[in-house]
């Protein structure tokens, strides 16, 4: 872990009692707290049953990306979990003064946490956590990734949204096994696929696939967490004269494809070099182009 | 909340720094805490990812019903997620000094919280929360159960271990978000069913179902957790001469059964009185021998 290194600069810790609108006692929203002290009782819910909803934002030499989309996505997770709704405004300055009161370095990484709170309490608990990113430089010029059944069909939030189809929860149990057994397999991560047969996503990132002069990406319809770092790219790409679309695809779609990507807003463009045993062409400028894009630097 | 009413008993809060074995440092394997108290850092890995393992012991007049197989359970689960193997001594002394220390009530619950700990750290955190259980007596004469989809099939555990099914883990937000759905169509809890039309377990509860002198309960094969409650009822149940076993059931299999129950260590046999819009018979008789059993009184 990065974090564990000597000279990596000190987290910073906020936490957010405003996070659902003003706290009732008048204090102030947000204040910094101790990173390295116990912040959390064992009876708030995201303990007892993950029960909370998360959004990490990169933040590059100081500038945080798509902080209005990851917000957005708070959002939505909050309306899915029927949650309270998180105070917009209230976020954005709670983000800003955790980045501010960070180090400067190259790579932030802000993590928003908003959970069910304590039991019986019906208030969510929240706080924003800010850290040196880890070092993602290898994972950025290609991955081995392997595709693993999700379990579940791409119908999934027509028919039974209690299952929290494209909800960014903190209920991630599956999610970081599934990493595991992609490493397993001599992989860097794993491509989620739906019973039906269609890809979906990974396990914490967003897939993006080039066929021609067209990029697609999962609909949101089929379950997966509406991308913040795809639509970035999408609007660069279609103003670059590309066709951009969110359109169902199969392993094989995707094997035979002329590049595809899992993003993440920390991670960034990570070109699929290997999907299962199919080689995929990895196109490094424009990876090179996405990065620009992912960090604020395009 | 039965834990806000003021003359509710405090609850008791045990820190098991031993809960893999001995800790390296020689400190004692556990510890009383302040309940009230933050003790958990923002970077538990159960905080960040739902990513840990419980079991919940019922504890009635003092006595302690079924630690063995919950400690069973609560090891099968920590294979399923490869976290290293709960040390079991440590957690029976542990949970014995965790009853001791609590004032003398009729129904206590005993949770034991099995992290993969900090970030980074490669050690888990455990703790073990002890106080007074909510009152379940109206749940136990009988309730409405509406059926919803698990979205997954029952051969998952064969296909697709990933997925963690059988893992009582705290990664529970889709069985809180369940429990809401089943709530707002007016039940009092659900009944989930597999992609392949197999009744499978409730949130939170394992399925009994009686079929004139046969006993039938959800396969673990079929991904449900294995029950502590229905395992203490089936060896009862052969003592005086019924059939027990498991075996995939579908819904109109319960629907047309002789009886239903929904069984928890703390809230024991709820027998179901309405599946979805059908009636149930109810034995209010053997319920109380079931409630007997299950608290250690018969």
């Amino acid at each position: 872990m990065t974090s564990s290194l000597p000279d990596t600069p000190a987290p910073v810790l906020l936490l957010v009692p405003g996070a659902a609108g003003a706290p009732s006692d008048g204090t102030a929203p947000f204040h910094l707290a101790d990173p390295t002290a116990p912040q959390l009782k064992v009876t708030d819910l995201v303990v007892t049953r993950g029960d909370g909803i998360f959004e990490t934002v990169g933040v590059f030499d100081g500038t945080p990306v798509n902080v209005g989309p990851h917000l957005d996505r708070l959002a939505r997770s909050a309306f899915l979990l029927e949650l309270p709704a998180p105070h917009r405004e209230t976020l954005v300055a709670a983000i800003d003064a955790a980045i501010e009161a960070h180090t400067d370095v190259a790579e932030l990484s802000v993590r928003i946490m908003y959970t069910r709170g304590l039991e019986g309490a019906g208030a969510p608990t929240c706080w924003i956590h800010a850290r040196t990113a880890d070092d993602w430089t290898a994972y950025r010029s290609g991955i081995r990734v392997v595709t693993l059944d999700r379990g579940l069909s791409t119908t999934v939030p027509e028919t039974s949204p209690w299952l929290l189809p494209g909800a960014k929860t903190l209920s991630y149990a599956v999610n970081m096994a599934a990493g595991r057994e992609a490493k397993r397999r001599g992989a860097a991560d794993c491509l989620f696929v739906a019973t039906d047969g269609y890809v979906l996503e990974g396990p914490t990132s967003t897939l993006l696939v080039r066929q021609g002069d067209t990029f697609t990406t999962t609909p949101v319809s089929a379950g997966v967490l509406p991308g913040t770092c795809v639509n970035t790219l999408f609007a660069d790409l279609q103003r670059a004269g590309h066709q951009v679309r969110e359109h169902l695809m199969t392993v094989a779609d995707v094997a035979g494809s002329d590049g595809a990507w899992l993003l993440s807003s920390t991670r960034l463009a990570a070109p699929i070099s290997q999907l299962d045993d199919t080689d995929l062409p990895v196109d490094l400028e424009l990876t090179k182009r996405f990065e620009a894009l992912l960090t604020g630097k395009a």
